[in-house]
Formats: structure tokens, C-alpha cells, sequence
């Protein structure tokens, strides 16, 4: 298995790959260009749900040195998995399932810091959207101490389909977020859950915290009342790891 | 207040930031050279604890591209607290309190995340060590998310004599390693603490682990078996947040 993203570029070498069955994360294709070969290649990919963004040339020029013919194919390190499957498969094996849904956490450092600790509380999956999160780079990896090679990871259209389908599965979603008065504390963990971290920016979308059963905030008894990311979602999980071993 | 270390170079600029008060966190002189002045700074920075290294000509010429003639001094944008002052002034005014102690962190954004958890988890003073940690730099006040300014910092010269102190004044030191069975959850967290955290590669020294009164791990429920030292601090951390507000 090649462990590591690869940029390819060029419409013969990125029509290869795709027919390999190489994983494509991101594909770029330059503005204005045409072509029935790339438009050959953008329907395929996004068939596949695979991210395609149109780009300036310089942008092209940028990813790679190489004669690029206006595409260029960012490879992924690991398989998405389905959501719907992974769901399912996680219900019919376990009694308390725990889901990680990921609301476009972009710093890669953090991202793989989140990996690393969902693989070490249990979490069956990880759950993130196709635009706006962080790329699974060779510093992601770095960052998740193998862990991305541990635990599936589903990519999803948006966050607010999987807390729709998670929810019709008989699923809790409770979002970490400091815009509610309920501590993570005083809830009950004790059953098939679904926790959302937001970005490091804006925390979880104003329109996800409208969908999901509860929020929870972390105690904050200083004055700085922002913590990493990765560090709250790392008492959070904890939190539930405690609860669900009392 | 200035807010960023800053580079000094030659003996004359050093001399003149030491007496109007500017903090020096490491001093670097040139090994080999011979000079009754550099002598008289080194003593001086010596006597208020601030780390002095003997280095080749090359190293000062990479840290600095002026006439360094032999010294070049690094300023700290914060001021160090004293440990013993700080230990008898927390324990005066408040009935349980939290020191947390950082055995040789070395990246720098885990030492701001770690920061910026303390603040925002009451803890009353970070105790870091003299030689082998983090400086205190740009991107450690960033990764602190300007924490670092809210939040007592004590060096000593060794984390060994930091606990012989808290030891001595009836604070309870915690060790967070995997070397034990034990795990925080087991533990009454609701009295005078002091946790103490390791490095990313080593964890807490062996030397440090026979001194403690008592070690504590997290459940790891995955294969990887390692968390980010700012995640696991922020779990220890928030154990004490939540058994302390019960």
C-alpha cells in the first residue's frame, strides 16, 4: 500500500491511475481549458464523489512543475470508507457505538492529533467533509501516529447527512460547543453516540448545531475560554471513555 | 510590554538590556574566547538562573548575522516566576490548588496548547524546567493563544527540585505515564496537586517517576497506545476540573 499522497498530472498519467484503482483525493483542472478527455475524467471522479475544484493556471503551476495539459490529481494515502456501511456495520457489532464527525477541522497538525486520539478511545469512525477540512497529507499521517491506517474514515457530501443518517440509525449527536449552558458533566454517555468537534476558527456551523439531540461545553474557568481543538475533543472522548467503563 | 524574544548581540547591548530589566531566557557564548566583560554578563544571568551555553563561532554566527563579538542573548517576552514564591502565595489564598508540572515538552505548539489548557483549567502555576523544554516563543504565545500572559510560568533547574518543594508543602504529585496500572479515573483528584507531564518521545523521566507519589495513566483502547502529550494533558487536566466541581 503506498502510505504517502502523490501529486499526478497530466490526462494519460491521471487516467492510469484512476483505472489502477489509485484513490484520488483532489483533482484540480485549469479554468477555461477544453477538453473531452478531462471532462471525460471530472464525470468519472465526481461520480466518485472525489473533490474537483476549477482552478487558475497559476494555481496548476504551483501544484507541479510538470507539463500538467490543465489537470492535476492529488492522490489519497488511505480508502474513504462508505458512511452507510460503516454505520451499519458498527451497529451490528457493538452495543455502544461512538462516531467522530469532524466540522472542517483544516490545521493538519490537529487533525492527526484528533486521529490519534479517536484511535485510542475507541472510536468506531471518523466522519468528515469532502470540502474545507484538512487533506490527508504525509503531516497528517505524521501527526496521527499511524492511527489514519487504523480507523475508517468516511467522507461525506455534508456533515449535516451523516447527523441525519447517524440520527436515523438511533444515534445521539451532541456537538462540543461553548454556546449552550449544559456541561459535557451532566450528560449521559452511556449510549450509542455521535460527538462533532467544529474548526479552529468558528467552532461547529450554526446550521449543524441547529440538527444535532444536545451540546455539551467543557468547563472554562479562566479567561482565555478557548482551548485547541484537539485538546477538547480529547477530554470529550475521555469523558465518554470514563462514563461507558464506570 | 514587548511581547516577542528578540536576538541582542555584543557585549555592550546585552550589558544595557540586563540593567534596564529586560528578561534574558538563554545566553550563548563563544567557546574559546576570553573576555573579562563576557565573564561579568555570564556571571551576572548565572546568578538569576537563566540558562548559559558554551558554543562554537558557527552557532552564533547562525543565530545572529551582526558583530556578535562573542555573546548573543535571547530575550523572554514573559517574566519567570520564583517557585518557592509562587508555591506559598497559591497556597495562602486558595484551599485546593493545581500546579502543573512539564518535564522537558520540546515542540513548541504542544507547550502553547498545554498553556492554553492550563488557563482555562484553573491550574495556579506551570512549572517548566531550565534546560531541554520549549523556548518561550512567537509561536508558543501563538499556539497559547495568549495564555501564556495569563498564567504564572516558574523554571527551575530541575523538575526534581520543583517536587521535593510541593512534596514538602502537602501537594500531591501525580505522574501521567503508561508505566502503571493504575488510571486517573481510579483517583481522588480532590485535593492540592501537582500533575506532572513528559516529553512527546520519552514521557516522564525515569528518575522523576521514583519520586512521585503516585502514578496514573488513561485507558488506551486502541493499538496505538500513544496520545499527543497536549491531548492527554487536557484529560488529566479536565479529570481534576470535573471531580473538583462534583
Amino acid at each position: 500500500m503506498n502510505r504517502k499522497e502523490a501529486t499526478i498530472f497530466g490526462i494519460y498519467p491521471i487516467q492510469e491511475a484512476i483505472s489502477s484503482g489509485v484513490i484520488i483525493d483532489k483533482l484540480y483542472t485549469q479554468k477555461g481549458i477544453a477538453s473531452s478527455k478531462i471532462d471525460a475524467i471530472v464525470k468519472d471522479l465526481e461520480a466518485k464523489d472525489t473533490s474537483v475544484s476549477i482552478v487558475p493556471i497559476e494555481k496548476l503551476n504551483r501544484l507541479t512543475r510538470g507539463n500538467h495539459q490543465g489537470i492535476v490529481a492529488i492522490t489519497s494515502p488511505i480508502a474513504f470508507n462508505s458512511l452507510e456501511e460503516t454505520i451499519e456495520k458498527t451497529i451490528a457489532e457493538k452495543e455502544t457505538p461512538l462516531f467522530l464527525i469532524l466540522d472542517q477541522i483544516s490545521d493538519v497538525r490537529n487533525f492527526g492529533a484528533i486521529l490519534r486520539t479517536a484511535e485510542c478511545t475507541g472510536v468506531d469512525a471518523v466522519i468528515i467533509q469532502k470540502k474545507g477540512g484538512a487533506p490527508v497529507s504525509g503531516d497528517t499521517i505524521k501527526a496521527s501516529a499511524g492511527a489514519i491506517f487504523k480507523i475508517p474514515v468516511c467522507k461525506v457530501d455534508h456533515i449535516k447527512d451523516a447527523i441525519f443518517y447517524l440520527q436515523g440509525s438511533g444515534i445521539n449527536t451532541i456537538a462540543a460547543t461553548e454556546k449552550t449552558d449544559s456541561s459535557i458533566y451532566d450528560l449521559d454517555l452511556k449510549k450509542p453516540l455521535a460527538i462533532i468537534m467544529g474548526s479552529e476558527g468558528k467552532g461547529v456551523s450554526k446550521s449543524v448545531l441547529q440538527l444535532v439531540d444536545e451540546k455539551a461545553a467543557l468547563p472554562l474557568l479562566g479567561e482565555i475560554n478557548s482551548l485547541n481543538v484537539s485538546v477538547a475533543c480529547g477530554a470529550f472522548l475521555y469523558e465518554v471513555v470514563r462514563q461507558q467503563n464506570l
